[in-house]
C-alpha cells in the first residue's frame, strides 16, 4: 500500500458519510479514510427499517447493505462500527473515540473531519417516556420486534409523521390494534390540512384508530395519558415525534449551530472550522424558496451531499444546491407526497399565494384501474413561481411530485406546466396530465378566472354570495354544500335569468365543470368565482359552513 | 341565444379539435363553432382503440367521450359526424361539405377554420395491401374485431411501431398467434437497438413471434409474402406501419405544405392562410431539439395545441413551444418510452455526443418487488444539454421519462440531472434515483472517465484493449465477453500488476463496479476506459465481437 498522503475521519456511517468515504476513495486512492460509527451498523436501510416490523422486508439482512469488511476488501476502508466520537479538539485536529465494546478510548488524528452523526428520535419530557421505543436504528427495530410478543395486542404511535404513520402501517399487518397519537390538528404536517385529511381516511378505512389534538402528558404502564385527560390503552407504545439533529458533538466543538439546532454549513457544507464538514440529517440546509437555513432530514440529500463533500475535499469547486424537501410516504397502498411550500407556511411567511386543487384520474378513465388523483399547487401570485406541491392517491404520485421537483428545480413557472410534454399512454397518464392541468387552471387564473379556496366559502356565502352547484339533480341530491342551489351545467345558458342580480360562486365535483359554468356566466355578465377543487376540496374536511 | 359574432369552422373532432372547440367556447359565447368529422365519431379515445381488441377496455361505449348532443348541451356547439369537408375556397372563406350519410353537398362560410384531420395509416402499394386492415378510427376496431371469428388463429401485424406492438399484444390476450413483421432492423424506431432488443425480448416471451429485415411485398390469401421469398402464413393481416399527415385537403387548398408532407403552421400554429390554422397529426411541428419542423403524431401535443389555437383565435398572444415527442408504450407489462433524440439521429445529425446507460432498480432494493430499470441518455459533448433519454423496465419508466422531458423543457443540463431532488421511499425510488445516476455518470465521463460504448468494443480489443471482467468468478464463469480476463473488483489493489503495460476496458454488470474499477486503475497509472452499461448493455444484441 501507498503512504496515505492525508486523513479523513468521518464521523457517521450510513448516508451521508458511508457515500463520502466511498465517493473520496474513488477520486483519492492514497488517502486515509476512517468511518466511525456510534451504532452496530454502517450503511443500513434507515427508510427500510418499519417495513421489517412486518415482515413486508422479511430478511433482517437486506437491510445491512455493507460492512466494514466488504467496504474494506473494495474501497480500502477503514470502517469501524460501535465507535463513538466523544470529542474534537480542533485546535490540534483529532478526535477523541471510544470504542463501545470495551469502553477504550483513543485519540485520532484528522486532516479534514466530516461530520455526519444524523439525528436522535425526539422523546419529549413526560413521565414514563423511558417505556416508549423509537425506531431509528437496527437495534431499534430488532428492539421494537422483541417487545411484539404474545401479550401485546395494542399499540399506540405517539406522533403522525412519516415514521409513525409507516409505524402504523406495518404493526397493523400485524393484526395489532393500533392507535396513533398526533398533538397537531392533523397528521403529516408537510400537507395541508385538507389534503392531509385524505391520509386520515384512508388509515381509518385499514384499522387505525387516529387521534389528532392528541397531546400526551404520559406514558402509563398500560397506555398513553392525554393532556385532555384521556387514557389510550396500549400494550406498547413507540414515540415517532420526529428527529432532531445530533449536533452536540459541534456544539461542544465550539462550531456554529444554526437556529434550528442544525450543524451551520456554508455552500460546500463546510462548518465554521474549514477543516470540518457537515452533511445529513444533522446539518442544516438551504431552503430552495426561501434561501434561509432549514433542516430536511432526508436520505436523498444525504446521499447527495456525501458525493458533493468528498468532490470538495478532493479539491472540486462545487457547491450544494438548495433543498426542496421533496418526499413521499406510502400506507396501505396510498401515496402522499409534498416537494417545497405549502399553503401554510407560504401564508405564514406573508406571501401573496394562488392555489390549485385537481383531482384528475391517475391515468386515462376508459382504461381499467384509474383512480384519482389528488394534487394542490402553491404559486406565487406576484411571479407565478412554484412554491410547492402536494398529491395524494393510489398511483400516480411519486410522478407527479418528481416533475414539479424538477420544475421547481429548473425555475419553470406554474404556467409552464401547460407545456410539460409528459408520455401519455392509457396505463401511464392522460393526453391531458393531471401536470398540465395544474398549468392550465393557473393560465386561467391569471386570466380573470376568479376563484375561492375551500376555506373561504363560508365568509363568501356570509358576504351574499350565491352558492351555485351545477352538478347534475343527481349529484346535487347525493349530497352538496348546505345552502346551495342546483343549477346544472348544461341548463345554465336556459336558466341564467335566475341568478340575475347576484354573485355566483360556482362549484362541481372537481372544478372543472365549475370553470365551464364560470366562463359561460362570466362573459353572461354574472359576477362568478369558481370553487377551487369543488366539492371534493370542500368536503375533504367538511369544513366551512357545514 | 346571441347573434353570432364570427364564425369559426374545425374540421376534425377528435383530440386537436374537439379541444379546439370546447375551449374556444369557453372564451366566446357568442361565436358560431361548427365541428366537421368525417368519421362517425368524435371524441373517441384514438390510444385505447388496441385495448378493445383484446377486451382489455371491454365495452366499446367508453370509448366514446362524447357525443355531438351532449357537445351540443353542454358547449353550444354544431358538431357533425359523417361530414367530410371536400374543398376549400379561400377567397371566400368557405368550405364545401359533404354529408357522407346521404351524399348532400353544401357550402359553410367561416372566419377561421382550424385543420385538425389527423393522419391516416400507411397503405404500401403492395399487392393484396386490400386484404390488410388498419387501425385508426372506432370503425376500424369494429372491423377488426368482426374479423376474429373462429376461423382465426393467427394474424400478421406488419409494422414493429407502437401502434403494432400494441395490437400485437392484445391480439395475444385473445390467444391467437401473433407475428410482428419489421422492415427494420429494429422494432420501435424511437429506440436505440439495444433499448429495443429488450422489448423483442420481452415479447417473444410472451409468445409473440418478431421477425426484422422482414419486408412485406405482397399480401396473400393466407399471409404474408417477404422480400426475402418467404411466406408468413397468417388468418388475418394488419397492417400499422405508422401514419402519413392528412393534408390532403390542405395541400389542394394551395397551403404550404411541410417537407415532411404535414401542413405548415407558424408558432401561432397559422398556416400559410392566416385565416387558416392547423394542429394534431397533420400538421408539423417544431423540433425541441434541433428547432427543425417535424411531425409527431401524438394525442398530448394535439390537446394542447387545440387549447392554444383557441386561445390565439379569441385574441391571445401565446405561442406553441417545441416539441420533444416524449412518447411511450406499454407491453405485457413492460414499458417502453423516449423523448428527444436518440442516438442514431444525434449521430446522423453529426453531433458530438456523451451516452450513458445505467440499469438500476426502480426503487430501493432491499424492498419487495424492485425490477431492474434501464435508462439511456444521450447529451450533447460541447454543451452537456440532454438531447434524449430512453428507458425501458417493469415499473418506473414513465416516471424517468417524464423527469428527464421536464429536465429538458427547462434547459437543465445532463450535470443537473444530479441535483434533481425525486420523491423516495423505498416503494418508489432510491436515495440516489435512476435519474440522479445519469447525472453522476455523466459528472464523472466530464471529469475525465472515459468510457466506451457496447459497439466500440470489438474495435477496441482490435486495438490491443485488453477486456477485463471485475465481477466476481462466479459471475465471470456464468458468461462473459469473449476475450475478457477476469480480475474481480476487490481483488483488483492487489493484481494490479496483471494489468501492467496494458490498456484495460474494464467492465462489470452494470457499469457501477467498472466505475469503481476504473477510478482505481486510473489513479494505480493504468490506462483504463470503462464499458458504459456494462455486461448488461453489451448483451443486450449479442453484438460486438461475439
Amino acid at each position: 500500500m501507498t503512504t496515505p498522503t492525508t486523513t479523513t475521519v468521518i464521523v457517521g456511517g450510513v448516508a451521508g458519510g458511508m457515500s463520502t468515504a466511498a465517493r473520496l476513495r474513488r477520486r483519492d486512492e492514497t488517502m486515509e479514510i476512517i468511518v466511525l460509527e456510534a451504532s452496530g451498523h454502517v450503511s443500513f436501510a434507515n427508510c427500510g427499517l418499519p417495513y421489517h416490523v412486518s415482515g413486508v422486508i422479511p430478511e433482517r439482512s437486506s437491510l445491512l447493505l455493507q460492512t466494514p469488511d466488504a467496504l474494506r476488501d473494495r474501497f480500502n476502508l477503514d470502517v469501524r462500527v460501535n465507535h463513538r466520537v466523544t470529542a474534537v479538539d480542533r485546535a490540534n485536529q483529532t478526535v477523541t473515540v471510544r470504542d463501545e465494546t470495551d469502553g477504550r478510548e483513543f485519540t485520532q488524528a484528522y486532516d479534514h473531519l466530516v461530520l455526519s452523526p444524523g439525528a436522535t428520535p425526539v422523546r419529549p419530557p413526560i413521565p414514563g417516556i423511558e417505556r416508549a421505543l423509537t425506531l431509528r436504528t437496527v437495534e431499534d427495530v430488532d428492539a421494537i420486534i422483541a417487545s411484539l410478543d404474545e401479550n401485546v395486542h395494542s399499540v399506540a404511535v405517539v406522533g403522525g409523521g412519516f415514521i409513525g404513520l409507516e409505524l402504523a402501517e406495518n404493526l397493523r399487518h400485524r393484526d395489532l390494534n393500533v392507535t396513533v397519537l398526533e398533538r397537531g390538528d392533523q397528521i403529516m404536517a408537510p400537507l395541508d390540512p385538507e389534503m392531509a385529511a385524505l391520509v386520515t381516511d384512508h388509515l381509518r378505512e385499514h384499522g387505525v384508530t387516529v387521534e389528532t389534538g392528541a397531546d400526551a402528558t404520559e406514558i402509563t404502564a398500560d397506555g398513553v395519558r392525554l393532556a385532555d385527560g384521556r387514557h389510550i390503552d396500549a400494550d406498547l407504545v413507540i414515540a415517532a415525534i420526529g428527529v432532531t439533529p445530533e449536533s452536540s458533538l459541534a456544539r461542544a466543538a465550539g462550531l456554529k449551530i444554526g437556529e434550528r439546532g442544525g450543524i451551520s454549513v456554508d455552500d460546500q457544507l463546510r462548518t465554521s472550522d474549514p477543516a470540518i464538514f457537515a452533511l445529513g440529517d444533522a446539518a442544516e440546509k438551504r431552503d430552495a424558496v426561501s434561501g434561509e437555513d432549514t433542516l430536511v432530514p432526508l436520505a436523498q440529500t444525504a446521499n447527495r451531499h456525501g458525493r458533493l463533500v468528498a468532490d470538495i475535499i478532493t479539491g472540486r469547486d462545487v457547491s450544494r444546491t438548495a433543498t426542496l424537501g421533496t418526499a413521499i410516504v406510502g400506507i396501505f397502498g396510498l401515496a402522499a407526497a409534498s416537494v417545497g411550500w405549502n399553503e401554510k407556511r407560504a401564508r405564514t411567511a406573508g406571501r401573496d399565494i394562488r392555489l390549485i386543487h385537481v383531482h384528475p384520474v391517475d391515468h386515462a378513465g376508459y382504461y381499467p384501474g384509474a383512480e384519482m388523483l389528488h394534487l394542490k399547487l402553491v404559486v406565487d401570485a406576484a411571479t407565478d413561481a412554484i412554491l410547492g406541491a402536494q398529491a395524494v392517491g393510489m398511483g400516480g404520485v411519486d410522478k407527479r411530485i418528481d416533475v414539479i421537483a424538477t420544475a421547481m428545480r429548473a425555475g419553470l413557472t406554474a404556467t409552464d406546466l401547460a407545456d410539460l410534454e409528459l408520455a401519455y399512454a392509457p396505463q401511464f397518464g392522460s393526453a391531458k396530465d393531471p401536470v398540465n392541468m395544474l398549468g392550465f387552471v393557473n393560465d386561467n387564473i391569471i386570466n380573470g378566472e376568479k376563484t375561492m379556496q375551500w376555506h373561504e366559502v363560508a365568509d363568501a356565502v356570509a358576504d351574499g354570495w350565491t352558492l351555485v352547484d351545477v352538478r347534475t339533480p343527481e349529484e346535487f341530491n347525493a349530497g352538496t354544500i348546505p345552502g346551495a342551489i342546483n343549477l346544472p351545467l348544461d341548463d345554465l345558458r336556459e336558466r341564467r335569468d335566475e341568478l340575475a342580480g347576484r354573485r355566483a360562486l360556482v362549484f362541481c365535483r372537481v372544478g372543472q365543470r365549475g370553470h365551464v359554468a364560470a366562463s359561460l356566466l362570466g362573459q353572461l355578465g354574472v359576477t362568478v368565482a369558481n370553487l377551487d377543487g369543488g366539492f371534493l376540496t370542500w368536503s375533504s374536511l367538511n369544513a366551512g359552513i357545514r
